[in-house]
């Protein structure tokens, strides 16, 4: 058995927020963006969980994930109509009131040219004592709260928000390796467990598909240490039955 | 304050179990397909959660699901490889053992032509005391233990097994309507608020869009009663400013 040298990744669950999303209206695309750009960097995204626009369900999941995980990101619920009660919820999370601040609430009289409703105004609305985080290309700064940072539901601005935080999640990268096999999962199953059997640190994927003439599953191999993972893909490779690769990837 | 005249609908909770949507190598679509399917007849889709190939992590989830909402459905991690683990998991969330089930093991046999090994074996296990449905076009049926269903990752697979049970979810489908708006969220966010205050069993959705040259937010209203929406879709489109709607739908 061969144990990988590593060290530990940030764990991250992700909280979405939308009735639209629970209703069937709008694909969630945000956790899957974050999916990537986590994995990117290396960082264990343990649990994401999408939730209604209601301020007691968003304070206990909040609530839950903050304990559970290293770091939280929400995603949607921060406009300013009736159905964007995430500042609140959150701040329910914390036993935190809301308040409005000042640096923002300035930011939106410019933005609306001194026209800023009440509506707007919600936007400047943050949990009491929450942390401002500025940057890169953004208009608004975004709202970190113990260890919960707020994204918006908007693909592009929450892309944008999430750009600036991005490197506090990096404690080195995955290294992938992949290959796509002619036979199906229950032919390769026996040498995929025998593979695991001597990397137990090794993260092993298998992905069946169907219909495709040129392959029938592909399997992903990574770690955070390259020689692992480098190790580990040609004992598979050598275990494998002649002819099952069709090719590698990495 | 008018109240709508309702039924409850079906309460439902999605549990989708796979590393790979978390590390971003594959977008869950199944949830999005389910939340669309549900919401057409009329069930309320109230969390979905997407969790690791964990034994323990599926047990704990699908336990508290099931507790929480009237039926679960848990999508991934049912084929012959190690990280299949959902049937051991699930089984675990009701403290069942897992058994191989006589007539599924006959059809695994069937389609392997006698080549059935260990590994395609294991796709014959079930938690014990589960109930198989059978329908449609399926080639293996349907696993249900308590008040779970057990849908496949393979989006086509999925789709097949929820088309049989889906009859099961219907209790009166939701009545929509949409408007969309030339002015943003900040503008007519006031209009919202008031219609919902009259109508609060409506279901109001805003979304917003950047950079479209025909609108900036999308509304809907929906009711599962008829009269309902249409009344309150009467009494917004009277109390926004002139100008504001672009077009309607529904």
């Amino acid at each position: 058995v061969v144990q990988a040298d590593d060290v530990g990744p940030v764990t991250v669950g992700i909280v979405v927020i939308g009735n639209e999303i629970l209703s069937g209206k709008v694909a969630d695309t945000n956790s899957s963006f974050l999916a990537r750009e986590l994995r990117a960097v290396g960082a264990d995204l343990r649990r994401v969980t999408v939730i209604p626009d209601e301020i007691e369900e968003i304070a206990r999941t909040v609530r839950e994930f903050s304990r559970a995980f290293e770091t939280v990101l929400t995603s949607g619920g921060v406009g300013p109509t009736h159905d964007d009660v995430t500042v609140e919820g959150v701040a329910g999370a914390f036993g935190r009131s809301v308040v409005r601040h000042p640096e923002i609430e300035q930011a939106l009289h410019r933005h609306f040219q001194g026209k800023a409703n009440t509506a707007a105004l919600k936007m400047a609305e943050i949990p009491e004592g929450a942390e401002l985080i500025r940057g890169g290309e953004l208009s608004f700064p975004l709202i970190k709260i113990e260890n919960v940072y707020l994204l918006p539901g908007i693909p592009e601005i929450c892309r944008q928000k999430f750009d600036v935080i991005k490197v506090r999640f990096a404690r080195g990268a995955y290294h992938l390796k992949a290959l796509y096999s002619r036979r199906g999962e229950s032919v390769i199953a026996e040498y995929l467990h025998a593979t695991l059997a001597k990397f137990p640190d090794l993260l092993l994927g298998s992905y069946p598909r169907l219909g495709d003439p040129e392959y029938a599953v592909k399997v992903t191999l990574e770690s955070r240490a390259q020689a692992y993972v480098e190790e580990a893909f040609a004992h598979l490779v050598g275990i494998l039955p002649e002819g099952t690769v069709v090719r590698t990837e990495g």
